[in-house]
C-alpha cells in the first residue's frame, strides 16, 4: 500500500521540475495556450488588454500542466479526446480571475515582477475583468465538461470564494488557529489544484478510485505549494522563483511562520507582532527582527515539516497508479516544490 | 403575424402588475425563496450575513418570476419537473452577484432604501461575496440545467461582464452613440432577463421557436425596464417604485435622457453637461437646470418612445403562444413597466 518516500533535500530546483513537466506535456500545453489566447478575445478591447496582460504575463501554467499530466497518467498515453485541453484552460481562467480579485482585495502593487492590473487600470476594471475571466471559465467548462466535471469546478469556485472571505474574516487575528489557517489555504489554493488534477483524470475516464487519488494528490500538493510559498517569504536565500523575501511581512499577511512564531513568542515579542502585523506599524529593522524571532523558534523548519507531511500524503496518493513517466514527474514535482526553499 | 398593440398610458401601476405575476406564480416563488434561503448558507458566517442582507432585502424577484411564468407559459399549467425552480434561483444569484460588484464599481451608497453592502462591510468583502454568489449560481445551474441551459447562462455571464467593462470604457463620454448605449444596457440588463425567460421555457421543453420567442421577449422587456428606469430619474412625479429622482444625475451616470439631451444641446448647454456630468462638478440648482434642458428637448418622452418600441417587440414576440393567463400577465407586465413613469 502506501510507502513513505523519504524527502531528500537537494539543490535541484523546482524550476527544473516544472520544466520537465512542461516538456512532458509540451503538445497539450501548446494547445492549451492557443485556446487561452483565443478565449481572451472580447468585443470590448479593454477586456482583451487587461486579461492578456495578466494571463500572458509568464505564469508557469502549473494548474493546466497538472490537468494534462493527470489526463495522461490515466490514459497511459493513448489519446482519447481533447476535452482536457478546454478544461485546463478553464482552470487557468478561474485561477486568473481569483488573482485579479485577490490583488484588489490585498491592494497588491506587484505580481510576477510586473505592476498588478489594479495598479495599472484601477480596482473597478480589475473587478469586472475578473468577472469576465470567471464567466469565460464557466463557458469553457460547459463546453468541455461532463456533469461530474461541472460539479467539481463549480463546487471549487464556491470553496475558493468561501476561503477568501474566511481569510478576510480572520484578518489581523494573530491568534488564528493553525488548523483554521489550513482550512483557508486548502480552500483558497489547494482546492483548485485538486480540481485541476481531477478534471484531467475524469477526461481520461479514470476509475472512481483513481479520481479520489488525484483529488488527494492535488489538494495535498496545493498545501505544499502554499506552505513553501509562506516559508520562502522568511527565508534568507534568494532566487526562489522570483518571489521577494519580505513581501508577506510588509503586507502584514498572517501565514504559518507568523502563526507558529506568535504562539511561541514571549510577551514582548507578542507586542512586536501586534505592532508590526496586526497594526501594520512597521519601521526600519522590523523585518530583520521578525526573521530573528521566527528563526529563534525554528518556525521555518516547522513550516517545511508541515509541508513535507502534505507532500508525503500527495505522493502516496499516486500509489494507485503503476509507475510511468507522468507519475514520476508528478512525484518529482512534489519533491521539487519542497526543495524550492533550499 | 405581428400585430401592433397600442400602448395606452394608464394610472394602473407597475407594482400592481408585478403583484399579479407574483400571485400567479405564488407556489413557484415560495419554492424559489426556500431554495435561495438554503443556498445562502455558508460555513463562513460573514458570507451568510452579507449575502442574506442583499438577497433578502425585499427585491421584487422579477427575474425568477419571469423564469416561472415562461415555464408555465410553455407548459399550459401541467407540472413536469422542478428544474425551473433551481434555475430561477441561479438567475437571482447571478443578479445579486452583479449588484454587489456594480455597487463597488459605482461606489454606490444606497440600494432599495438601505445602505449598500460596500458601505456596511467595505469593498473587499463585497467583491468576494459577489464571487461566492456567482459561484453558487453556477453550482445551481450545474445541478438543475441541461447543456442548453448551461450554455445560455454561462454565455450570459460573459455578456454581462463585457457590458460592465464596455460601460466603464465609455465612462464620462457624453458623445456616446445611442446605439452603443443600447449595446451596454442590452448586455448589462436585458441579457439576464432574456436568459431568465429562456431557461424557464427550456425547463418546460418548449419548441425551438418558442425559446427564440422567449429570448426576444426577455431581452426587449429588459430594454424597456432599463430605459424607463433611466427616464424615471429625470421625471418630476414621485412614488415610482421607490427610486429617487436625481440619483443618476448625482452620480454623473450617462443614460439615454442625457445622451439625447447632450446631442440636442447648444454650446452653453453642452458646457453645462460637461461640467456637471463629465467633470462631476455640481452645485445647487444644477439638477433643476438639467431637468429644464432635458424637458426643453423632450428627451424624457423620446426615451419613453424608445422603450415603447422595445415593449412592442417584446409583446409581439409572444404571438407564438396561444392566449392564456401567463401570456396575459407578461403582456400586462410589459405595458405596466412603461406605465411606471406616469
Amino acid at each position: 500500500m502506501a510507502k513513505i518516500i523519504p524527502i531528500l533535500r537537494s539543490k535541484e530546483g523546482f524550476e527544473k521540475k516544472i520544466k520537465d513537466l512542461t516538456n512532458l506535456c509540451k503538445e497539450d500545453l501548446e494547445s492549451i495556450n492557443t485556446l487561452i489566447l483565443e478565449k481572451l478575445d472580447s468585443s470590448v478591447p479593454l477586456i482583451h488588454e487587461i486579461a492578456s496582460y495578466l494571463v500572458l504575463s509568464g505564469g508557469k501554467r502549473l494548474r493546466p500542466l497538472l490537468t494534462s499530466a493527470c489526463y495522461h497518467l490515466n490514459l497511459n498515453n493513448i489519446k482519447k479526446s481533447l476535452n482536457h485541453i478546454g478544461l485546463a484552460a478553464a482552470v487557468e481562467f478561474i485561477h486568473a480571475a481569483t488573482l485579479l480579485h485577490d490583488d484588489v482585495v490585498d491592494e497588491s502593487k506587484n505580481r510576477r515582477g510586473n505592476l498588478t492590473s489594479n495598479e495599472v487600470w484601477g480596482n473597478k476594471t480589475s473587478v469586472l475583468v475578473g468577472d469576465f475571466l470567471f464567466s469565460r471559465a464557466f463557458q469553457l467548462m460547459t463546453k468541455y465538461g461532463n456533469i461530474e466535471v461541472l460539479k467539481i469546478l463549480s463546487d471549487t469556485s464556491v470553496i475558493i470564494s468561501e476561503g477568501e472571505v474566511l481569510e478576510l474574516s480572520n484578518d489581523k487575528d494573530l491568534e488564528i488557529n493553525e488548523n483554521i489557517y489550513f482550512d483557508v489555504i486548502n480552500a483558497k489554493t489547494a482546492s483548485l489544484f485538486s480540481a485541476a488534477c481531477q478534471v484531467g483524470g475524469i477526461s481520461a475516464e479514470g476509475t472512481k478510485n483513481e479520481i479520489i487519488a488525484l483529488k488527494s494528490f492535488g489538494s495535498n500538493f496545493g498545501m505544499v505549494f502554499q506552505l513553501i510559498d509562506d516559508a520562502i517569504d522568511y527565508s534568507s536565500s534568494k532566487n526562489n522563483m522570483g518571489k521577494n523575501t519580505g513581501d508577506d511581512f510588509k503586507e502584514g499577511k498572517i501565514t504559518l511562520p507568523i502563526i507558529l512564531a506568535y504562539g511561541r513568542s514571549n510577551k514582548s515579542e507578542k507586542k512586536f507582532w501586534n505592532r508590526t502585523i496586526a497594526n501594520l506599524n512597521q519601521k526600519e529593522g522590523d523585518f530583520e527582527e521578525a526573521l530573528s524571532i521566527i528563526h529563534k523558534y525554528d518556525c521555518i523548519n516547522d513550516t517545511i515539516r508541515r509541508a513535507e507531511h502534505f507532500g508525503n500524503v500527495a505522493i502516496d496518493s499516486l500509489d494507485v497508479y503503476k509507475d510511468n513517466k507522468y507519475k514520476e514527474c508528478l512525484v518529482n514535482l512534489t519533491l521539487g516544490s519542497i526543495q524550492r526553499i533550499n
